[in-house]
């Protein structure tokens, strides 16, 4: 019998990513798509470490960039370029931390 | 005192992908990229259900495919690239199944 091995670390990452997309797309309207309510959703639950101090009208300017064919919805390439831009700013922040901690 | 929370579903997702890419970038000569031998590894271990039927010249060329700028190198926007495609292509064949399944 073929072993089934357990997901590594990639695969579940790109599993979550789908799953939360699909959370929060799931619950106006297209649930292919986030609207901005549901965008300002996912933000404030999700990455609320990151929104708590910003200035209302920030999520909608992040929006407003984020919505390339400017629909007024993001579509999952479109969340995903918001991951992978949070994403290089922590790994850019870490390694100005190691960096920095080197030449201590 | 402040709460401290723990971090939510997208919050770990990101930190996973940090350290997945620099698990595999932290192999051989530069650590802040993925060389040829480090992506294949990267992919033979954390991609091996994608990987195991592919024709052996595949990996190559998605390596040329990634490296946008030609370096020989894939740097850590670049390895988010192939994480995304691949996450576009799985949440597309979802959609795909989940529209047949409603039309039986």
């Amino acid at each position: 019998m073929a072993k089934i091995s357990s997901p590594t670390e990639t695969e579940r990452c790109i599993e979550s990513l789908i799953a939360v997309f699909q959370k929060y797309a799931g619950k106006d309207g297209n649930n292919c798509t986030l609207s901005k309510m549901e965008f300002r959703n996912f933000m404030n639950t999700e990455l609320a470490a990151f929104t708590k101090n910003q200035d209302p009208g920030v999520l909608d300017r992040m929006m407003k960039k984020l919505d390339i064919n400017s629909d007024g919805q993001l579509d999952f390439q479109e969340f995903l370029n918001l991951i992978g831009g949070l994403a290089v700013a922590c790994h850019d922040s870490f390694l100005k931390a190691a960096h920095a901690s080197k030449r201590i």
